[in-house]
């Protein structure tokens, strides 16, 4: 059985402004890997209604699942569960389990459970909730699309609940080999290995620090076995 | 004037994995708004032909510039330039001037120009070269599409030969208030504000570390006088 196939979809105005470095997007892609879930394409778009729509459709269409990072606190530009409503064509409101978390967690801080805090109870119909340990208000699954927080600690607890509950496929298996050579005189005898190994997925990410020339070639793919073969061969081409 | 739209693609399977974390699309994110280029999509694909040929076309559509990072190294991965060529419906093949420069190139430092060497000449017909002072195998220009290496340092040098040649727009100004409160406090008062300057962009980034909790809001536009009677507003609203 081929491996589940993934998109991440991350909003947020301030990644693309080049003020804040996005995190969530490698650390969701190391999960994935590690439960064998094929992480496929990145999209990051605007706080922006119809770039969301667009975004969430296309990709919800092209692969297995959708994890969206960012657009779900209390401010005026947290748009984004309204636009999955929108996109999947459901009702969104105010959700009584949400609410309920949201009032226990604002009364236990002695914090105002205020209009724009009531926002993030708010939920597209038939979603279920994904559990945020740290502060509460919940991401939620509808459909194949699984929308979370984007601040990281956020991000990653949530991604900590949510991931047991998919169906993963089998683990991805990969081997790096770190060849001293320059890329240019690797690339030939590693495309003819790859070519013997179509099953395989076979990198090369050069690197040039402080004068050392080399790449790391890494092979990956679901079969231990196979994985181990190649990387025997590709070792015997490129002695130490 | 409107401020010329742009879209970055990142293509590598390495940053797909969770192998390596890609620091391109904050670097050029930062560098664009700098000049007043205003980035509005990212996408991350596979090395896969049908996915770089599908969001080069998307992208040269929808914005006025698409940088791309990655995929125009020497191994059979890298196959960048042939899928632009074929999204442009248009010839590739080795072109003189890059062949003559990866020439001097590799007869100074001695090495072979190989086969895969030779690749890293390989130009869709009309385009333009971008100068890469630290590799010499160039990038290259076609249409509003400019293409570049993945590997950080040679990205950086390419993108800043590049940016000086493309029409900058009015540059972005931004400001920034860090309030103290929890961002349900700031909320309101801030969705008022913004409902008020349709002609700015505010948002919202909240933290919360070591138990202090607040919210970074940024103004942004390309008026300095409006950013600035905007962001007199917010800190009367909320005082130290």
């Amino acid at each position: 059985m081929p491996n589940p196939t993934a998109a991440i979809l991350i909003i947020g105005d301030e990644i693309l402004s080049g003020r804040t470095r996005d995190s969530n997007m490698h650390f969701l892609a190391g999960e994935l890997a590690r439960v064998g879930i094929d992480l496929r394409e990145v999209r990051v778009v605007a706080d922006a209604r119809e770039a969301i729509i667009a975004a969430v459709n296309a990709l919800r269409q092209a692969w297995d699942h959708v994890f969206t990072s960012g657009g779900i606190g209390p401010t005026h530009d947290d748009i984004t569960a309204d636009c999955i409503a929108e996109a999947l064509g459901v009702g969104i409101g105010v959700r009584e389990d949400a609410r309920a978390l949201l009032a226990v967690h604002y009364t236990r801080s002695g914090l105002d459970f205020n209009a724009a805090r009531m926002r993030m109870a708010r939920i597209p119909e038939g979603a279920r909730l994904i559990e945020n340990p740290i502060s509460v208000a919940p991401g939620f699954s509808i459909g194949n699309v699984h929308v979370m927080a984007g601040v990281p600690n956020v991000f990653q607890a949530m991604v900590a609940g949510l991931l047991p509950t998919l169906t993963g496929g089998e683990p991805l298996l990969s081997q790096t080999l770190r060849i001293l050579r320059p890329e240019g005189e690797i690339a030939g005898p590693l495309g003819a290995l790859a070519a013997e190994y179509p099953d395989l997925s076979m990198g090369s990410y050069p690197f040039n620090r402080d004068g050392v020339m080399g790449a790391n070639v890494v092979i990956r793919g679901t079969d231990g076995v196979r994985v181990e073969a190649a990387m025997l061969r590709l070792a015997a081409l490129f002695p130490p």
